[in-house]
C-alpha cells in the first residue's frame, strides 16, 4: 500500500474553500482512495474546544503569539491522532488550511517574529508540509461580500478589518512565490463546476491521475 | 521608582506552595512592596479557560507537546497582560508556577524533544526567567497523601502517576544544579512558621532585603 497525500486549501474566508473540498473529495472517491477530510483548527474533540476559544468572541481577546502557541496546540493534536495514522494507512487527507495559514494570519498579519514564530510551527508539526497547497485566489471586495452573507458566532477573523486580511492575503502570495512547487494559486471565479476543474487538472498534473489512483483508468 | 521582582514558587503538587506563597505577600507588603499574586496556567480571562482545558478531564485527554504550547499560551498571555505592566511600575510578581513547570512536565516527564520544545517557551516568554525561584522540596510520598486529601476538578496531571511525578521532580533538581544563582532548593518540611523563616532568609540574601526596601528598616 502506497504513502497517502496532504493536500491543503488555503486563501482568505468566503472564497469557497469549503465548497471546492466537497468537489475534490468525491473526485478522489471516485478513483478508489480513502479519503480523511480535516479542517483547522478542530476535527479532534481537542483540538474543537481550542477552536472554540479561538474563533469566538472579540478581536482583541488574544495576542498573535498566544493564538499562535494555541493554533499549533490544535494542529499537533490533529497531526498526530489523525493525520499521521491517515497518512501511514494510504489515505488522502485533504485540510481545510493548515501551518500555511498560521504564517499568514498569526505570524505576517499579526507581525510576529517570524524566526521564533516558524520554530512554533516546527515543534508542532514536526517538519510535516503538505505535498500540494491549492492557494484558491478571489478579488478581496468579493469575498467580504460573500462572508458578510454568512454569520454566525465564528467572527472573530472576519471583523479583524481590512487592513489585517491584506496582510494576510499577501503573505500567501508570498508563500507561493518561495515554495512555488508545493503552493499552486488557483482562480476562484466562476462557477463551481469551472474552479473544480482548475483543481482537478492541477491534480492529475502534480500526482499523474488517473494513472497512479488505486482503481487508475 | 525601581524594576520590580518575579518569584517563582516551583515543586511537586500537595508541598504547600500556595500558604508559603501567601505568607511572601504579606512579607513583602509590610515592606512597602507592591505585591501582585499570579498562578499558572491562569490569571488572565484567556489563560483561565486555557486552565480549564489543561487540568480537567483525562490524563491523555492532551499530548506533550500539545499541553505545553497550550501552557505557553496562557503564558504568553500572563506575561503581556500582567506580569511585564506590573515590573515595569515596581511591583513584586509572585507567581505559582511559572516555565520551569513546562521543563519539569511537559519536556522532560513528558519525554519531549528538549531543543525543540525550548524553543517554544522562548517564543512565548521572549527569555523573560524568575529573578528567584523557590523550588519547595518535600518526600514524594508525603507530598502525595497531601494530593489525596484535596480533591477537586483539577487533577488531571495527579493521575498520571507515581512515575510522571518522580521524573517530574528530578527534572526540577536538575534546573537547580543547571542554574544555582536563579533556582534555589528549600525544605518544605516542619511548620508553616519554619518554612516562612527559610524563605525569608532566603530573600533578604537574595535581594539585600530589608535595606533595598521602600520602606526599609
Amino acid at each position: 500500500m502506497s504513502k497517502g497525500r496532504l493536500i491543503s486549501f488555503e486563501g482568505g474566508d468566503g472564497v469557497g474553500k469549503s465548497t471546492q473540498i466537497g468537489q475534490l473529495e468525491s473526485y478522489l472517491r471516485d478513483f478508489g482512495f480513502n479519503v480523511v477530510r480535516v479542517r483547522e483548527p478542530g476535527s479532534t474533540p481537542g483540538a474543537e474546544r481550542i477552536r472554540r476559544i479561538i474563533l469566538e468572541g472579540e478581536p482583541d481577546d488574544w495576542l498573535p503569539m498566544s493564538e499562535l502557541l494555541l493554533m499549533n496546540a490544535a494542529r499537533h493534536d490533529l497531526i498526530e491522532r489523525i493525520i499521521k495514522p491517515a497518512l501511514d494507512n494510504g489515505s488522502w487527507v485533504v485540510a481545510d488550511r493548515f501551518a500555511d495559514s498560521s504564517r499568514a494570519y498569526q505570524i505576517a498579519a499579526g507581525e510576529l517574529n517570524p524566526a521564533l514564530a516558524e520554530n512554533v510551527i516546527q515543534a508542532a508539526t514536526g517538519g510535516l508540509e503538505p505535498d500540494l497547497t491549492i492557494l484558491l485566489e478571489f478579488p478581496m471586495a468579493e469575498a467580504f461580500a460573500r462572508i458578510e452573507e454568512q454569520g454566525g458566532k465564528e467572527r472573530r477573523f472576519e471583523t479583524k478589518g481590512v487592513e489585517f486580511q491584506r496582510k494576510a492575503l499577501n503573505a500567501f502570495y508570498e508563500l507561493h512565490e518561495r515554495y512555488p512547487q508545493r503552493v499552486a494559486r488557483v482562480s476562484a471565479k466562476g462557477k463551481v463546476e469551472e474552479v473544480r476543474e482548475r483543481i482537478i487538472r492541477l491534480l492529475e498534473t502534480t500526482f499523474d491521475l488517473p494513472m497512479s489512483a488505486p482503481n487508475g483508468r
